[in-house]
């Protein structure tokens, strides 16, 4: 059986780095160190950085068991990290990049005095986080539909993860009765393109394989993607739930992960594919 | 006959401050007086202005010959505005309020470091004049498929009588590669309110009357939209044009008319009207 990998899958820029923080901190840090919120979507990373003491909390209440924190990538609202600061708690700030930068364009544009609607799931914790940097008046909304009145000076952000598309939509809305309409696009281009790919992959073989956190939203963008083309596809987190039948006669795989799964989990399954196969 | 006209037809609201300083200056002016251009596309306006000594003029260089320059709605190019304070003419500037704010726009993108795009006719002298403070690598582009590099950091404005749906394609064109994008939206309402009146009322007559200069971009745009619709369509300039055999059992007619047409022109023709349609 021949297996093909998507080149954009598994980590992405953010992830790999925030993962690289968080594995440095375990390995340095003598004291209790915690990560605010699971630092991935991915049980077994979050399980390797437990066994080398660095603990995923929920509550900041939590935090006065520990001496060392992680922000992870999806980045934390400004008063939270007020009160890890005035708890005098060490701080290693894993937020992606991109995400920053969102953030910092929401709070620049509300300086401006820009009425600032964000593009994104209001649930998520990346847009709790930059909501928190726009004002009180912002908006947030998951599509076009939901602006009704955007105001006469707007600012827009976007969700790093939200398609070009659904932007093109606000925009289009938001210029319709606004006068001044100021667009930051922090869309990050990795999503986009491990779509992409996944889509060309997905038309090529047999069977696709998806890995990642069964919790991960944007692995299962991936897996839904590939359902839509109409190609078997299985969402699996790790190479025990390989189930032999599934490769049968299969001549062609493919393989995606989504960006916060690990390169070593995807040669584990990759690996458990290959012996499964030979013995086909 | 019952004659239906349009509540947006004939001046805008820049063309009537303009008109009005127009024979302001023309009546209270001893010296030689001239407009820069003909101040509106109706020659039946520049000829009663003519009679009053204000004499419309083609080029920056026929200014010697005169005290004083008046300057249409359209606005002018920056450079000329220099060249005419240089000579030490005094000049009325009736330029358009919304075509100066395009302007001051245009020059604040540019001293804010954006990439200027223009959406409009280059050819137009409103176009022209916004040109001339946008910076040496402004584009003007008519429409969205013109865009081919917007560049990263963008700022539009918009040609005051341009469609907003054209707008909305540019703004949603430029969103899907640059990073900032500012727009500001500098279409004027009145285009697209009398547009919309103007489609209204053809769809409830048998015949449009659309009274404006031929050579009045807006009064064309007026007739085309009523000959989309299929009601039969004249655009006339004055009352002399009107043919009787035009409302021959004709029970009900409409009237609309361009930006630069004026009240007592379209009260002439409705006169004309009732009094031909008395006699049939």
């Amino acid at each position: 059986m021949e297996i093909l990998i998507a080149e954009t899958a598994g980590f992405c820029f953010g992830v790999k780095r925030a993962v690289d923080m968080a594995f440095k901190a375990a390995n340095s840090h003598s004291g209790k160190a915690a990560t605010l919120g699971p630092i991935i979507h991915n049980p077994q990373v979050i399980q390797k950085l437990a066994h080398r003491g660095l603990i995923p909390i929920e509550k900041i209440e939590d935090t006065h068991k520990f001496d060392l924190l992680l922000i992870r990538t999806h980045g934390i609202p400004q008063d939270i990290y007020k009160k890890i600061q005035e708890r005098g708690i060490n701080v290693i700030d894993a937020t992606c990049p991109f995400v920053k930068k969102a953030q910092e364009y929401a709070k620049l544009l509300k300086e401006e005095g820009y009425r600032v609607i964000i593009l994104g799931d209001r649930d998520h914790p990346e847009v709790k986080g930059i909501v928190s940097y726009a004002g009180a008046d912002t908006l947030v909304v998951k599509n076009a539909e939901e602006i009704k009145k955007p105001g006469r000076k707007v600012g827009i952000v976007v969700q790093t993860t939200q398609p070009l598309e659904r932007l093109k939509e606000v925009v289009s809305r938001v210029v319709e009765t606004a006068k001044e309409v100021k667009v930051y696009n922090t869309i990050c281009n990795s999503t986009a393109m491990r779509l992409r790919e996944t889509e060309e992959l997905a038309g090529e073989v047999e069977v696709m394989f998806v890995i990642g956190g069964k919790n991960s939203a944007n692995t299962k963008q991936l897996a839904r993607l590939c359902q839509r083309i109409g190609v078997r596809t299985y969402h699996i987190e790790t190479a025990d739930e390989i189930n032999t039948e599934w490769i049968k006669g299969i001549k062609k795989a493919g393989i995606t992960a989504g960006a916060s799964t690990p390169d070593w989990i995807i040669q584990e399954i990759r690996d458990r594919l290959e012996y499964l196969s030979s013995k086909d």
